[in-house]
């Protein structure tokens, strides 16, 4: 049986692969586990049937038998238990695995995800081009600290992992990815995780959805 | 051996348990392990030794042995690992209490935080009146969405686990707290929560270091 995910019928990012359906579709990549696509406009997501699987109407959400699970980060965790790939083997190096993944998903993307909020929503308020320089600073300290962890290495913790994945896709949003020029080991980290097979095929399916629509 | 956390020498909650070391005093107890605890001040924090701990200069951390972690949402998960208490037994459901875990870390909390740096950051600058209220849009859209989730269950996901616990502390947090109002399954929810014998007795635990500093 293989699992079912929700993604965005017409992704508003243009196929960039920047809605986090990427990060699952990566993770299933990453572990070699087949998987369905079911589709859903922005109308769907905010009706009983999708609410049923998503509460707060959003994408991605993971189906598999009994199993109704959203947050791209407890989907990527729970991938990441039922396969080989994605944990190391050793507790305290899971630990600290799980760790870069709360990291990513409470420490970094909030960040990011203020500026975009801040684009979105606020964009025509008058106080926009006065608050996006403060936004950028902050977002910049905390990647200047990202940066000072990672130091030379490869990836966080050891080889590649599950915080790994979720950590380079936050970095790859737009806002994030424009300040990486200050920090080269950041933009080298991006493309070390870019440039792995299995990123290449979540990217092009996640393509070819917006291409076909 | 007991486990090491790291706390605020002088919280500027004033006692009332709303930094995140009250999280990881609450799992601790829920499982009944006993823990020190190491005083750091904001100067403390910024310093190298704590630095090594918490890339990004904060509190909490965990120490047990080689391990060191930070992020409070990996705190609690490792925990939950290693003792029985805050998670359930059956896969699903386990899997269902991270995504809980994560829904209050990286979906409820950072409308939190938007609120309380407003606060802490704009409270002086010109658009502060006229943004306040969006931002308590947003979130009470939020706080709608888990109150429609919880309905009338005691927990979010049968038991008392893990992400009860992550999901009540963002809830205690002012910003949120004042909201409830709208949502009594969300304010008789956060007073079950605060009713817990651990949950007193790590109250009692962060409340004695500020009365003695």
């Amino acid at each position: 049986m293989k699992p079912i995910i929700t993604v965005f019928a017409n992704s508003p990012d243009q196929g960039r692969g920047l809605a986090r359906d990427m990060t699952v579709r990566w993770a299933l990549e990453e572990v070699g586990q087949p998987y369905e696509v079911r589709l859903v406009s922005f109308a769907d997501m905010k009706q009983a049937e999708h609410l049923r699987r998503h509460p707060f109407g959003q994408i991605p959400t993971y189906e598999k038998g009994e199993l109704v699970l959203f947050e791209s980060g407890a989907i990527v965790q729970h991938i990441a238990e039922q396969h080989g790939g994605l944990f190391p083997a050793a507790s305290d190096a899971r630990a600290r695995t799980i760790m870069w993944m709360f990291a990513a998903q409470s420490s970094v993307e909030p960040l990011v995800v203020q500026c975009e909020v801040a684009v979105l929503l606020e964009r025509d308020k008058p106080w926009h081009s006065a608050r996006m320089p403060m936004l950028k600073v902050r977002l910049n300290a905390r990647l200047k600290e990202l940066s000072n962890s990672l130091g030379d290495a490869d990836w966080l913790e050891g080889e590649f992992s599950a915080g790994d994945l979720l950590m380079i896709q936050v970095l790859r949003r737009p806002a994030c990815a424009e300040l990486l020029v200050n920090y080269p080991n950041l933009s080298d980290y991006l493309l070390r995780g870019e440039a792995r097979p299995a990123f290449k095929r979540a990217f092009a399916a996640q393509l070819a959805v917006f291409n076909n629509q």
